[in-house]
């Protein structure tokens, strides 16, 4: 295979066969470039317009690959990643019933940008490419078990046992976010009841906050919500919190309590040496991450319990570009 | 490596190297000599006598091997493997403060019977063991991402994934017992609130069978306290609820459903593609069979809920020395 190697900035040998990564969310379409050594060229963010429908995302997917193949040239691209919401069989790359994509039911994505750009194409859930950049680049890289939870709309996540993304038998592992927090708790709008995304979820965060309000009328988050026109949103919230803002620091202290509730079970399970924490609200720093910790601790064992370490995430939003793209040197490493 | 291979009773090529296997539990220490094809040999049960401290317990295993070791000739065994209650460091062969065995704290149960032998020795959790046994030889030999559960005094559980144990970080995952069910349900005897145990463990099974007994003043249950001097076990629930006794049905069906919604959460975190359910209790058939399914379904993502396999356990008290045994022949094929 052809190698094009040379020093970079650090004195580390980068490789820089090129791979386009596409990390497709609710909200926002990014694409980039993106060398085998891990750096995002070219970096492009779009409105994903997810209520067009899957015809009209995908058009411009395909769009932003071709803007892509444009600036770097065709001849320097080994193929197109995809990082994609939703429950994802990675091994033929079709994308299933995503909660954030309206009307996508089961969409053979891997098929339409390999016949679309004749160029290999490899799909994964967006969390678990996110978490391949961590653990390759990022916050993971002296970790052998890990698993990336990303508290978004939606809470996310990847396992990765040695370097490598844990997808189970129908390559659908690593679903956290509706993980069972209490079997008779409040009910999710997955139709379960209890589940992570419940306690943790960006619109419960928000209304945690809103309902908790009457207890702290001095917040800083009553004058937030009058200056932005009643918008309120976790990073928000997360922001306040790392400022002091006692409201803000009692919701975070909930939401790391419920968080590392069930982590700690995930513990018991797998026996972690490392969880990272992605996301806008992982910017609240220990007001949100002493009560994961403290929770974990009394949801767990003693030896995993206290062994595993809670990292917050290192290549913030671009860890989905960067991971998706690594799925294309990775599937072309790997025989059929 | 010498090789004694012979045609087994079904044709099959059987490979007759041998290790002695110990499983060490709370109230029965069993031995045998397993040969590498997973046959058990010389099976030797005798009670525990926890009660009496690890140095009593430590002779009383030591004994068992000698017997084993008169019977098959010193030359013939190439090793020792053990599975253990409690926590397990499978790299080091260190058992950490199992809860039915009092007085251990931290035994270094590897380097104890190495010393006394002269053979190479290897410990693991006992439910990995039994785990390990089942995919090789029991009821998981076409899976690749499977979990036995045990259900006995306490839950145990061992994940084996491409027919190996999957040991975590520190060597002890697979800690279902102490998976948490209902962050804020009732106290477990292990300090945290609403682990599986708490719900499916020996203890409250027969507690839930108790406390229903004046819904259904003409259940066996109550014929059956009567004439065992108001002994009560699972089993016998188990055993009453296969025969249709409707209160014992009942408390199957319950405990179907807490464990099952357990299990939701692991088979959407694993993408697990068999669940196996050992155990006395695990004798009662469809009605515990039934709920666990249902919850199953009803406590997981779409795809990996209808795809994984529940089934029971094969190789019945027997797995525990198979699979003891196979941790010498897998040990000794791997550099350390």
């Amino acid at each position: 295979m052809e190698e094009a190697d040379e020093k970079g900035v650090e004195g580390k040998v980068r490789d820089l066969q090129k791979a386009i990564g596409v990390d497709l969310g609710g909200t926002n379409l990014k694409t980039a470039t993106v060398t085998k050594s891990g750096d995002p060229e070219n970096l492009n963010y779009t409105a994903t317009e997810a209520a067009k429908g899957p015809k009209h995302v995908i058009e411009k997917i395909i769009k932003s690959i071709n803007e892509q193949l444009q600036r770097s040239g065709v001849k320097e691209i080994k193929g197109v990643g995809i990082g994609s919401a939703g429950q994802v069989d990675s091994r033929t790359g079709i994308v299933y019933d995503p909660p954030n994509l309206p009307h996508w039911q089961k969409e053979d994505l891997r098929k339409v940008i390999e016949e679309e750009f004749d160029l290999p194409a490899f799909v994964d859930n967006d969390a678990n490419v996110a978490a391949l950049a961590e653990s390759r680049f990022g916050a993971g890289r002296d970790s052998e078990y890990l698993m990336l939870v990303t508290l978004g709309t939606g809470v996310g996540a990847g396992l990765i046992f040695h370097q490598e993304i844990f997808h189970g038998a129908s390559g659908i592992a690593g679903e956290f976010g509706h993980f069972t927090l209490n079997y008779d708790g409040p009910l999710c709008q997955c139709g379960q009841k209890g589940c992570v995304e419940r306690y943790v979820g960006a619109r419960w965060i928000i209304e945690r906050a809103r309902t908790t309000i009457p207890d702290y009328p001095d917040s800083k988050v009553n004058q937030l919500i009058k200056e932005s026109g009643n918008k309120l949103t976790p990073e928000h919230i997360a922001q306040l919190a790392h400022e002091g803002d006692v409201l803000s620091i009692q919701v975070m202290k909930e939401v790391g309590t419920f968080l590392g509730a069930a982590l700690g079970s995930v513990v018991n399970l797998l026996n972690l040496d490392l969880i990272i924490i992605g996301g806008g609200i992982s910017n609240a720093g220990s007001v949100l991450f002493d009560p994961i910790k403290k929770a974990i601790l009394e949801h767990s064992m003693s030896i995993p319990g206290s062994m595993v370490r809670i990292r917050k995430a290192k290549l913030g939003e671009h860890a989905g570009v960067i991971g998706a793209g690594q799925l294309v040197f990775k599937g072309l490493a790997t025989p059929p």
